[in-house]
């Protein structure tokens, strides 16, 4: 479809394009890609969650342009895109999560949320007057404290629709660390393999990062925890700028 | 009616074009046709629901684009076209069944079910600021687990016309999977034979198909369950590859 | 009026086109003109109405295509156009016969149902935001058990404006159908003679029909009745093969 | 103004052109036009009402079309125009006599129904989001049965401005019935010289009007009265065949 | 301003032109412009409004083309333009009288019934989904029957900008008329000094008028009261004839 | 930007163009541009407002078209622009201290007054659906008969943004005035001495002015109070003519 | 994308581009960029507002253009961009700082705040039917007298993403600004220093300002505080006509 045609069915959440096509959710997905990535790796012990922050400034203060986000005790977020779009998904998450405990005095199961999120999404690309949200989140947790609560980690789209991962990464060069996911992603990863797959998978898409560029956060049955930023300078010390001294070896 | 002409017509569900078409419901039956197959085929003792699931990373859960969905003890659904419009005709479905059980004390009826699905399509096709629904439903169960409930069958469809049917497809290759029906059903099948049938009919679409893409489900006097890859790389084995054999040997 | 002036006014059930005319009513009786014809024939003992089924798979259930409604003890329709548009109107036809009976305790008259569904049809040609319906209906009936009550047959149209018959088509074809019936037609005529004219009728607009695709209902004051296709086979038999054999002899 | 200047302000109710003319109520007017011809007369004793039924087929119920209607015990109305419309504006003329009579106890006047149709046609010529009414009414009638009461007859337009006449046709062939009723109108007419008028008036329309194409329907101090076809078809055979045969004697 | 540019702005009364005007209420002006012309002369005894009538068929009864209005007992109005707009403002302006009469029990006065007609008018100008009214209204008045009240006399345009004048004409032949106005206006007027002036008046705009053509009305301490025909065929001997034939003199 | 760039950009109040600009705010700016000019001028005894009044006929009654409002006891406004918006500004402003006095039993501050008004007015310039007004106030006053209250004179214009000023001018000819108080006003100015510059500043705009034509009220500790014709005649004769002699000496 | 394309996507909040871009928040960033800068230096002490004022008469009071606004004892904000905006923010501000002091008796937080504007600003970004806001806030303060507390400062941007900055510029030149606040600003800055700072920053734009066009304020643990125009002149003097000096030597 030429671009003359393509314009004539892509000014609208609530139209389809001759061969089935909602452009606008594809529009937004570009935004998506647009921002900085993120990702999720789950692990035997839990969830790992990992974002590069962008500064457009040295006076910027870091926390401001976070992009991980505790939920609620054992739930997080990592988004991607458009950043107000993000937060307003976000702050819809705590309400809805507060909004479990008020009800039914327990914690909103990981699945159940992300199922709300996207059907929240999901009606701004039917209904007219409004445009989809440009931003990707990926919820993480742990079913409550319970022991035997497994690790969840799920992703929204533009679309609404809802997936779950062992591992995934959302945002700018999100291919290049899906495939480095893929060939080290196992399911016997202890936490702190996590750790180091999710922070050498951001250095697939940006090599020159700094540790103040990196957020990670986990969730495991202990809650939800940020690892600072002496944690994740070791990281890098070890495994990523090891490998790229290796890299450079060969 | 060239291009021009039909893109006159073509953007709003609340037009007609001069020979009577609704063209955003033909293009909401093209994001369907987009969509891998499901089909559901009506045997003696129950129906059996089948789908294809495409998986976009070997990192991403199964589960998570499941194309089959119990609906109620004895209504179970399988879905094609936009994944999250179909999510939400699936919510729209359960909250119908559970709320017939809350009010009246008993299972709703197949047949109701779709209707009140049908319901909801169409109002999207003919007032203005929203867009159909671009996915189609088979909504399969029994009538409660009453001895005498005879299994039934049904389609929706983007326009909100209801069908029933002994067997059908919908989605990418649907064409070749329904002759294949056409050519392989009779009214005497066993749940086996329609397992096999429904099975076999997934490869008229894509014949590099593994168990793992496979979903097959069945609702019967016994209530909804789903078929364990174990038992469709069973049937694949006996049923597919040996009729590739076959026609290897020809 | 050429192609480009009237596009100008043809988008909107809220303009008129310089010549006074609402172009989405006449695309919308357009749409009626693509679907498979419905006809009705009053006679001396009652209604008889009749249509033809098309079905796109020999698996589909006739039922669910069937185009000819019981609405209440003694009243029935049978429609042509949009399938989904259709049903709409069948379902609001049914839900005002029933809240007649709750609320006044005795049958919905004919012509008053006619007219309860004609406002709301022409409400959608007046009131911008939604399309016409795409169908035209059949209404035919009794007022009631009463022994006095004569047969009645209405037809609702995309403009809103009914029309009583004594014998009448819609749908494909319906020009021939309609000459086939004035040159039929009397006012004497048995129910088993309208019976007759009526499957001789939709054998005008398609003369390869089986018995399997010709509806057949009557509404006597002994309430709707449904024609078995062994009673239609028979006619066809008698009637038509007969008249074509005759043909063939000229 | 040419025709594309024209159709930059003649797509809504919502508009004035630049020579101060809203379009869509003189479209409507057209509408008006299109339909066949209804006219009436006002003598001495009561209004005559008279109209002229088009069918499309011989099996078609003329009532059904009928074009003159009984509104309350001393109020009738004749239309002309879209047909769907004028059912509505005469649904609704209904629904304020009967309201009248609930809330006052008293028939309503004819001036005051007219005024209130007249409010409502005006509203949809000034509110967008619908189109005007295609249609234009005559409402005649006696202010109940005073027997000081005189008769009265109106008519409304499109645009919403009512008139009051002793004589007025609408709908085709209006301007030559017009000029037949200039013509031989009087003051003192008697109810049978009005009804003579007022068939002889719709033949200025059609030379070719059967009896059963012609209704007629008196408004007196002893209410709303159809004429019978027989009586019609005696006044034609009177008044119009004998100037016809004059006409011809020339 | 070009014709071309000058419709990019004119589509709405909720947009202004570059230039900052607001075409729909230009245009509406034209609407007035196309009406027959009323006009309204202020003298020391009261108010007299005078208006033509345009009647295009003898068979119309006058008053129903009537543009002089009684609103109350101190209260009159003339108007020119879209028929059915004026009617609604008529409408209006009785219910506000009367609202006023039924709340505080006293008359409501002339100023302020004409700034409560203009709120609503520029409502019209400002807000989208509505045209302006094609109408303009003159209010005249004494403020209720107290001997030291004032006669006043006001004009509201379709603009919403309300006006007090002494003497002053609206509708087709505006100009002439306030010509022949502003040269023969005094404060010391009587009552049928200024009844004089606005027969002559008219007959600036059409000097073919005959007495049935124009309506007169005086409102002043004694209340609202309509001049006979006789009366105004007297004025017109009296003063416009002689006048004609002074003319032919010269 | 060129004409058919800005085209895109200028139909709506929910629109910013590519620099930033928000054209209808623009617009409307010129019709205020368009309305013949008012000013204010802080003295230290009180604000003086005046204002050209431009009448279309000698026989319009120049209160009519007065441009000098009281709002209250100590509040007054002058404005310039579209008329009918100004007036229903003005209103809002009345009704607001109204309602100040019944709610606090005070009078409303200047200030407060300005800022509420603003409000109202960019709510027009943000939300769809409506325009901007096309005027402009000056709110001029005393907050109450406080003797300590300083004279407080505030703009509005039509993005909703208001100002104070020591001296200012709206409406045609605003640059030039605006000049001349800027080289003539003072802080030590006497409300004699505001009076004269206030008038002289309108014959910067228009040098023929008569006395009539000019409005000029003050807001002091005794309140607002309006100057009559003579005491302006009286300024323009020792303080323009004066000047415009002196002028012509040169 | 070249100017016709971006033009198909930049007339709405409710639209993204191909390439996920959301245009007319873009054009809302463009509209800051066109007004006079602020800017904001985080201390140890507190934080340091400064603004440009920019007057376009010198009858103009400063104060009506304040750009620095008290929004409660330890609040307060600075602005940038489209005015009238600009004040519908400050005062949405002040409203929610009152709401959060009467129901919870405790003052709202710096961070809270920005957040409830930055949802009330996304809002305006997605939902059709309004423009985004045309400014950006910096919001300033201290969360309450507790000495404890520390000082934040945040902007709110069109898009609705709020950030917190050590030191931030807003408006035209704030590149310039911005780049000088990177090279000055420390972390142990005093009060004093900040303010040297801050009005040095804005010399970075416009080198030409006067005391009376720079607006000063601090809040810190003793509230909010303007700057006095002499205390504003004596930095002035003391650090930016020095640097100039020093800047003329080199």
């Amino acid at each position: 479809m030429n671009r003359n045609d393509q314009q004539a069915y892509d000014r609208g959440t609530s139209l389809f394009s001759p061969d089935g096509r909602i452009y606008q959710v594809e529009y937004a997905r570009e935004a998506v890609k647009r921002g900085a990535p993120s990702l999720g790796v789950r692990t035997s012990e839990g969830v790992v969650l990992a974002a590069q922050r962008r500064t457009s400034s040295p006076l910027m203060e870091g926390e401001s342009i976070e992009k991980l986000h505790k939920l609620d005790d054992f739930l997080g977020a990592a988004s991607a895109g458009h950043v107000a779009d993000a937060r307003r998904l976000i702050d819809d998450a705590r309400t809805a999560a507060q909004r479990n405990r008020l009800r039914y005095g327990e914690p909103l199961g990981v699945e159940t949320l992300t199922k709300t999120l996207s059907d929240e999404i999901q009606e701004t690309t039917q209904v007219g007057g409004t445009r989809p949200f440009g931003a990707a989140l990926l919820v993480a947790g742990m079913d409550g404290d319970d022991p035997e609560a497994a690790p969840r980690l799920f992703q929204t789209d533009p679309s609404g629709a809802p997936q779950e991962w062992r591992a995934v990464a959302i945002g700018s060069g999100r291919d290049d660390i899906q495939e480095f996911l893929e060939d080290n992603w196992s399911d016997d990863l202890s936490l702190d393999d996590g750790i180091a797959i999710a922070v050498q998978g951001l250095f697939e898409s940006d090599d020159e990062l700094g540790a103040e560029s990196v957020s990670v956060a986990t969730i495991t049955s202990d809650g939800y925890e940020s690892v600072s930023e002496d944690a994740v300078a070791a990281v890098i010390d070890e495994h990523v700028d090891d490998e790229t001294d290796a890299d450079d070896a060969e």
